[in-house]
């Protein structure tokens, strides 16, 4: 079954927001194995839209509107499809008391044009709306289905996981599950030789690399009768994975990004950690309490963003700056130690770098930066070269820094043999 | 003049990557003036490309392609793009030097299938690549001109900027220039009231507005027979913005962001700065040192997240706490005195607040923050009520405290008079 995207609205067009629905929408569709071959963006024009849907309706099974359901007159989304798909708009007396019991809560008197989002295509899908005016709408049509969302992500979202999902889901006699497989300090390119035979001998379940910022996730999507079926044809596969990857798994968890297992880790070994930051200048810090409940490992970090303040916060050694330069091996040793000892942490981790764009040198150009970690005073320091801008090399050094982290923790407590070494 | 993007790649489609491309590409069209009706996704596929390609040329004067340059089977926007245009792909013999001299210099081999990225369409012209292998493309047809872009966006970006730009400003008699009047501190609402008659009244120069966190952003766009008479034309409009915003504007320049802003405003009155933060975690620290050269004013800052940390680093007294908690005007302004005083800087602020999700009461719901800014001794608090996620809310209270900073500092040295008030 194929599907098609249609997102409305001016500002896309006029590239003052990013289309964030489309991405949204289409990695639900995928994950639904719904096959996406079309995504458009058209503005809020009778003729061009109606135009763009004609279009997708000679040649996909599902296509979702999002947009354009507003009250004002601008809004013509519902307008425009009811008349292509054949359809009157008539009043829904529920949507309209939705509507009104909406604006009661909140203490607004609706205006007038607040009724026309009750006018629905007749014979319709209505789909409510937890978190706006704008009911959703399903057409189905002889060979299509035409599904009408509001454009706000906040309403979007829940509407599509309460309402559209299901309904999809019900559309054909079979289930998509995925599960991704999470690997920080591993490039791409090696990621993907590692997994090459796998990825070309793969049918079902299919498996797909993605890369991020220091980390590759590798999707394995399984199509089956049921949930039960499709996860007995991952398990197998994440269990190859988690072989040949090893300790460089950091989660199979949807929701668990790379920080909240180094917190998650902290925690589970009762550890309390700090940061001294130099180039990263905070991100670092910043990407740990980001997690909910960091409170309870994270208590204190520094920014000793000058010389002297590395001296002072940190007691880095004169001479050590003098000697070596403040971006070196042995200055974010000191870092890490001053840190731990002087925030009292059981795990301190210091950065310090050229993040750009000026102040490169031959032997030590920008994107140079030392990463150090200590673990109850065990010392690993390590030397990266990154590229790209200021903030590219800033986000790279945060990610390896999360990486040097948990694999110095791990390595501490050996709870595991670390992963494969080539 | 109108112009229609066509973005290529499956990972689109897929959903795993959010398509800035097509903003930025949106965004620079409308500032050229070039009327954007649609914009296209659709994966590496050569029949549904194709398609896609011959829609547009017969709706569009320009058509973008980005995507599909690389040096893949997979990549084939140029092949198609080259047969539905009806050239023949020939060896470009100076992209074919460009992309060895790129190889040579990173001291990699490059493969047999790299020259591929050097076969161009016969006649066209040619857009270097200062980031990458892909050349962009430009073929001029009767009745359509079709650049084709790589995708990366680090690659896209420059090209677009360098080459593209100027060969599109080139294909009309007039030019389109645009300036951007940047606020902070006032709502989007509040600044679409105020600047309510001159939109209803513009011709040219138009007047857009684009809310960011935090801030709002008038575009001041005309459209003219040179660069000086467009300019003739903007300046008496972002004068009179000036006039009804006052010091609320923190730059009209393309590329000062806010804390751009607030580290010239610093230096230019000789001062350090420093920062204490809680609920932000590093965040305001890392905002601040994104700016290149910030190291001539911010020198050093805590993350003094738990109550004992804000006691030890900052001097928050003990019953300050017990009595008015930890999210309080009182520990925000001692937070304040003490960064001041104890990381010796003529200006410190100080972030404490409840980030959610959890932990919110009746009285200190989430989102409550408050900030406090210090400069020379001089304190001033503020509270905040912010809404949205706990990664929302920290962007809101960053946002929050660089406009408090720049306000006090302004304030403290009356350079100026205080921007229009109710």
């Amino acid at each position: 079954m194929t599907v098609e995207l249609i997102c409305v609205g001016t500002e896309l067009l006029l590239g003052n927001i990013v289309n964030t629905n489309a991405a949204y929408l289409a990695e639900k569709c995928a994950g639904l194995g719904l096959a996406c071959y079309f995504q458009t963006v058209v503005g809020d024009n009778r003729e061009r839209l109606s135009m763009v849907l004609r279009t997708a309706l000679e040649r996909s099974d599902v296509i979702i509107l999002s947009g354009g359901l507003g009250p004002t007159e601008d809004d013509l989304t519902k307008e425009v499809a009811a008349e292509v798909c054949g359809r009157q708009l008539v009043m829904h007396n529920q949507s309209k008391k939705a509507i009104k019991k909406y604006f009661e809560q909140r203490g607004i008197r609706p205006t007038d044009n607040n009724w026309k989002q009750a006018m629905l295509p007749e014979g319709c899908i209505v789909l409510e709306n937890h978190n706006g005016t704008a009911p959703g709408v399903v057409m189905e049509l002889e060979n299509a289905k035409v599904v009408l969302l509001p454009g706000p992500p906040n309403e979007l979202c829940p509407m599509f996981e309460e309402s559209v999902m299901p309904y999809l889901a019900g559309l054909t006699a079979h289930v998509i599950c995925s599960q991704t497989v999470k690997i920080c300090g591993v490039g791409e390119s090696k990621a993907e030789t590692v997994v090459k035979d796998l990825i070309d001998a793969q049918t079902n379940p299919t498996i797909a690399t993605y890369a991020k910022t220091g980390e590759v996730h590798i999707r394995v999507t399984a199509d089956a009768a049921d949930r039960k079926e499709a996860m007995k044809l991952i398990k197998p596969v994440v269990k190859e994975l988690k072989n040949r990857f090893g300790n460089d798994i950091y989660s199979t968890e949807e929701d668990t990004t790379l920080e909240k297992a180094v917190i998650d880790l902290l925690r589970a070994n009762d550890l309390t950690v700090t940061c001294a930051e130099s180039c990263t200048g905070g991100l670092l810090s910043a990407r740990l309490i980001n997690v909910p409940g960091a409170s309870d490992t994270y208590k204190s970090g520094v920014i000793t963003y000058s010389n002297k303040a590395k001296r002072r916060f940190l007691g880095v050694k004169k001479s050590t700056l003098q000697k070596h330069g403040a971006v070196s091996e042995q200055t974010a040793e000191e870092m890490a130690k001053g840190a731990a000892f002087l925030l009292k942490a059981d795990v301190a981790v210091a950065v310090t770098g050229l993040a750009g764009p000026d102040g490169g040198t031959e032997e030590k150009p920008v994107g140079l930066v030392y990463i150090a970690c200590s673990v109850k005073g065990k010392i690993t320091v390590k030397k990266y070269q990154f590229s790209g801008s200021r903030s590219k090399v800033r986000d790279s050094a945060v990610s390896a820094a999360l990486t040097l982290m948990r694999s110095c923790i791990l390595e501490y407590f050996s709870k595991v043999t670390f992963g494969k070494k080539d």
